[in-house]
């Protein structure tokens, strides 16, 4: 593992790491069972750690490292910098018969996270439709888990949260002011499995630039820019500089509409719940802690909107029809949303998650430094 | 205008004509009136007349002439084929306090859409949120529209809807399967103007392709495929084979994320609502007509959310701080959604809508042919 990776993953998301012929499949039980001890170790409280296992895990097992047990390094290197509470309490500031604001007491996302999308669920299976934000959170994990939550029930989930660091540059513009402000929808088939929908809103995320420079190889025009705003092909300048571009790339390639989506789940996320805007704390030259993030959870019922239970055979239908698309290479056929994520988890599931031995090694001295078990190595197959 | 246009309009939208130095400035009003006489000789009924020219002249007076007095001709090809019923009743299929569906009786998109919206912001005033959809419907103009309806009522609009022409390709495909499934956010700020961001979930609008070809200029790789799924730069060939990229462009650049937006949009307007997906039409091989088009509109309350009613003041908040980013070039600063429309509506409010002579001419034919009154050149000032 690169030796600068901690201090520059403070300054937002951990990346995925390029696992390699070396990596170490641990079964997901085990990680699961270690992200909890380590963070019981810290003091996190129950309801907390158990969410953040459950959601870092779920990461991994679908190939988003991004947001799997990388994240530990980050969680380690912001317990210490005072960025979260460890054992808040989650409050319910306000709740109307379709509406929830949860306050999530500064401290990780996951769990707050959890109860607003249960929230939300509760409601909208008595009205039809709900919404929940939550503020004063953080890191939630992938936002299409809460997404597929609803989808159990279901409903459609939609989810989005604003991010604390200032990672992605608008467009025009020569500064990250955005953070990479993700957002997912999902929808239940019948004989499919669901529509399972999560992008970032920025053109790539930051792992993917960060395995190019771990890599010594360029990256492609459009993904990240320099500090006067042009487009940056030096993968590890890049990775220094941390300024990503939204979906979209260039201007040319229509940047404002990826811009303008982050901008949108940001009013989404933090000004409906009353959380902190990133952009905002920058252009005040403030870095304030706890981040006080917000994230925003809806759930539609189908059935209420159409009376009728058609919602699933007709998603079905489309997405028959997406997947019967002619290919441009029979290799490769078309996916639908959530697809690429089932195959890693069917695959992970049986026979573990690959871990790259430098994250297993850091995952390792972070039991000790915690003084609680190692789990990984011991229950490698 | 290119003799072509008409046939190929009948494929999908109109798109943007180049109206240059010799265009003819219109006064709105008569542009409206032009549009609602029209529409009204052909049989339109008036409240289906009255807002077409409503949102015909709402993009024209933004910029967005895709949306505009040129979509005129392509109605009238419609008319021809038989892809609309003429003067409908909207009728409201289900109802509950949170959720309503109409039925847009196979006409014209724009009026039951706005019933749509004024529908929801109804329920909204009362619960805090709700949602709405239309089906059995079709072209609605620009999604911006009615999203900013919401805004006026200090409510967030959201509004999505499908497109009966396959135009989009998904990735690894090579062939359109998705319309351009726009997307549209508003939300209220207080000092500053609304946030006002519409999409298409296409990387460019077709007219862009097509005012290249008419300007014999190449297209960058990313805005369209050829039959085989690779980039055309091509702009004649590009326009002629209508397959355009989802917003990323390619698989490097991440348009699995514009296609998975355009498949969310599908979802939220089609199958919600029970509408007809171009998509499944087409896997089917089928074309028929009316076309079903199925609409998406949510309202959202800040202040019922929040307790409060600073949602728009801290809007302001973070839209002043993304007009303050750096810029790349101190000559083009940074914007926010819903900015380069409000600038050419304030200049065209002012100084008439400016048309392509071509344009013009082609709307004297369609009035003549229609039996009434020509207004757009006696009205030039």
């Amino acid at each position: 593992m690169n030796e600068n990776a901690p201090q520059k993953t403070a300054k937002g998301m951990a990346a995925p790491r390029a696992a390699g012929p070396t990596a170490i499949r641990v079964p997901h039980a085990a990680a699961r069972a270690q992200i909890v001890a380590i963070l019981r170790a810290w003091g996190v409280g129950a309801a907390h750690a158990d969410a953040a296992g459950e959601l870092l895990t779920y990461a991994d097992l679908r190939g988003v490292e991004s947001h799997g047990l990388a994240m530990m390094a980050n969680y380690e290197t912001h317990k210490g910098q005072g960025s979260f509470v460890p054992a808040p309490e989650v409050t319910l500031v306000r709740e109307t018969p379709a509406l929830a604001l949860l306050d999530g007491g500064a401290g990780m996302g996951h769990h707050p996270a959890i109860r607003g999308m249960e929230l939300a669920i509760e409601k909208c299976a008595k009205i039809g439709i709900a919404a929940v934000t939550v503020r004063n959170s953080w890191h939630f994990g992938a936002a299409g888990y809460y997404a597929e939550m609803a989808v159990k029930r279901g409903f459609i989930g939609m989810v989005t949260t604003s991010v604390w660091n200032n990672a992605v540059v608008p467009t025009y513009a020569a500064e990250a002011m955005l953070g990479t402000n993700p957002i997912a929808l999902a929808a239940p088939a019948r004989r499919n499995p669901p529509f399972v929908f999560d992008m970032a809103s920025s053109t790539v995320a930051a792992g993917k630039v960060q395995l190019a420079a771990i890599l010594g190889k360029p990256i492609p025009v459009g993904w990240s820019v320099n500090e006067r705003g042009e487009p940056e092909t030096d993968s590890q300048r890049a990775w220094d500089h941390r300024a990503l571009t939204p979906l979209g790339g260039t201007p040319e390639m229509s940047s404002h509409k990826g811009y303008g989506l982050g901008a949108m789940v940001e009013i989404l996320s933090g000004t409906l719940s009353g959380a902190r805007h990133a952009a905002v704390e920058k252009h005040h030259g403030r870095n304030r802690r706890p981040f006080n993030v917000g994230h925003f959870f809806l759930a539609i019922d189908p059935a209420a909107m159409r009376g009728d239970d058609g919602f699933a055979d007709q998603l079905d239908e489309l997405i028959d029809a997406l997947r019967a698309a002619k290919p441009v290479d029979p290799r490769q056929p078309v996916l639908v949303a959530g697809d690429p994520e089932r195959a890693k988890h069917a695959e992970r599931s049986r026979d573990g998650i690959p871990y790259a031995p430098a994250l297993v090694a850091r995952v390792r001295k972070m039991a000790e430094a915690a003084g609680c078990d190692y789990m990984l190595e011991d229950e490698v197959r």
